[in-house]
């Protein structure tokens, strides 16, 4: 791929290509920068590649979304909810559900309503989430807990949860039904006892990955098993995209939160430090904190436990990460979870689907790099 | 039924019987206080006897609640939950699911599941209006909003749903999932229809219909629904348990209120006025609104859209109520719902099972006279 090494990228047609360009910019395109824009760009394009192999359906699943998320009766669903869904989502999971159907021979149409169900159950857990961190932006808006305050997302967020449970009864497959009721259920659990974590922080990562299971992983693993499981696909298969989907979300969701101390890089951009910040303990702080001396325990102490942060005190945990390797710990086992992907992709023929779902899961470890 | 012609009732076993009380105390005993007590009386009883029918499946479905309820990973999900569920709530969904399935002779034990289902979306769903309505009471204890703030509520309502869900999906039965769903969407877009009827107010009552179909009817009609679904009721039974359901929600509903403007006695008790105060145009409102010169116009107009609430203008609105016959007019439209929940019976041989839900139809009138 000669065309790929160049810098100078094209303007962005996704939410992940743009989130990359600037994670790159915050990068200041330092050392290594030819070979980093190349490892976006082409992670760009395998990500576009997969979205140009979905691309009918996918229409199909915006059409659905759209028409699901209207309401006669309460016009403030379908304004609230396209505020949102509107803004330019990388629609990475229905994508997912999309891709899977397709690599398993799937030939009916259910798969366009099971990927607007994970979009809407995603959809419904932002709304939800953006309340309880009182956050204020969301997909470069200002997110809908500021524009309507925190009583229409709690409710419209509920909406698309009914939304999503109708769209999937309507596949009329129990199996379906039972893995994404089990989804639900881990993401919710997962979304409590990440508020129950804030401002603590642990040596060991056994809660913290429960977190990102439900935060993140549940949703992605279930979202491709759904996609075999509505394709009747052999369980050697199933269990094959179940293993991805669970894989590529750990992975992912371990990429954010190293970029939220600037990746491997390190360096300071204008989102880095937001976990910091809010007293989040993620796997680099983990990592640190479980092989820090007194002095360090107690700055983390400070800064996570308490949350007294003064200033420099991010550059202080960016030397700790830095000096004692938490972000590229963290960075390595996401790799190690891409790889389980990529493997557990083996048991398909090779195709370009096949090629497209390698290519993505490589791409999420190139964010962070 | 002489024996129940006492005014002094027997210690409340039940919220419904214990909120009944209140209101007789509340309207001081004065005229007709022995035929209001002897109904009352009979009300209760009534729902005791139901109750009683159905007593050896509620201790099953009281351990299943419990059950599901639980989470080894966060245990502040059963905290929370239990400081609702176990708030000695009537639990008149579940019994309404378990009193359909049985008067329709079922013999399995999916029947258990689907009430725990009913109740879980019932207590979710007040979870979540708390939050919304910054409810500072519930049950006679603190909201859970008070005691833990408004992100726990919110996400361990979100889990209560997902655990609703997964007891569902255990039945196996696509009709009943698909009933579940529909009036799941019924009751989040009605949550949001009220939201955004806040202070405003109107002639016609459709909009207040169809929030009252989401805020209770929509959940009691899929309970007596699945009821009979689940026992493979012939259709002619499946409707009549359908229509019971949904005219006793509205019922139920337009009742409450009445009762918040003291029912048609009209007394001021201390919880009169809180929809009043709230800005919250009623049933009540709505039939006086419709009826009203310039002058009670612009009363109305001040006190729900404007909220703007002087010392003396509760009672200024009782006096509207009684001289244009808003709560009458609205209890008669509840009577009008019992005699079709009664009606639809009919299609059932007499058993004490349907006596017992004839009795409890009649009880929901005799709350507001």
């Amino acid at each position: 791929m000669a065309q790929s090494v160049k810098p100078t990228l094209p303007q962005a047609t996704s939410e992940m290509a743009a989130s990359d360009t600037s994670a790159m910019t915050n990068n200041s395109l330092e050392q290594g920068d030819i070979a980093k824009a190349t490892l976006a760009f082409e992670g760009r394009a395998a990500f576009d590649r997969l979205q140009a192999l979905v691309a009918q359906d996918m229409g199909k699943v915006n059409d659905l979304i759209r028409a699901r998320m209207s309401s006669q009766a309460a016009p403030l669903i379908p304004e609230l909810a396209a505020h949102l869904i509107e803004a330019g989502g990388k629609r990475l999971r229905p994508v997912l559900t999309l891709a899977a159907a397709q690599l398993c021979g799937y030939q009916g149409e259910h798969h366009i309503r099971l990927a607007a169900t994970v979009e809407f159950i995603h959809t419904a857990t932002l709304l939800h989430d953006d309340v309880v961190d009182e956050s204020d932006r969301r997909r470069g808006r200002a997110s809908a807990n500021i524009l309507w305050g925190n009583k229409a997302p709690v409710l419209v967020g509920d909406y698309l949860f009914s939304r999503s449970f109708q769209l999937m009864v309507e596949t009329d497959n129990i199996r379906v039904l039972d893995i994404l009721a089990q989804a639900s259920a881990v993401i919710a659990e997962g979304e409590v006892l990440q508020l129950t974590l804030a401002n603590t922080i642990s040596e060991d990562d056994r809660q913290y990955m429960q977190v990102i299971r439900g935060k993140t992983a549940a949703l992605f693993e279930a979202a491709t098993r759904v996609g075999a499981v509505i394709a009747q696909a052999d369980p050697a298969k199933e269990q094959a995209l179940t293993t991805y989907g669970d894989a590529l979300g750990v992975a992912f969701q371990l990429v954010d939160d190293a970029l939220d101390y600037g990746g491997t890089a390190a360096a300071l951009g204008k989102n880095v430090g937001d976990d910091f910040r809010e007293g989040k303990a993620t796997l680099p702080v983990i990592h640190a904190y479980a092989q820090a001396g007194p002095q360090e325990r107690a700055f983390w102490e400070r800064c996570i436990c308490k949350r007294k942060q003064e200033e420099g005190d991010l550059e202080q945990a960016l030397d700790y990460l830095r000096a004692g390797g938490g972000i590229e710990r963290t960075v390595a086992r996401a790799r190690a979870h891409v790889d389980e992907a990529r493997a557990a992709l083996d048991v398909f023929e090779p195709s370009p689907m096949r090629q497209a779902l390698i290519d993505v899961a490589e791409f999420v470890i190139s964010r962070a790099t």
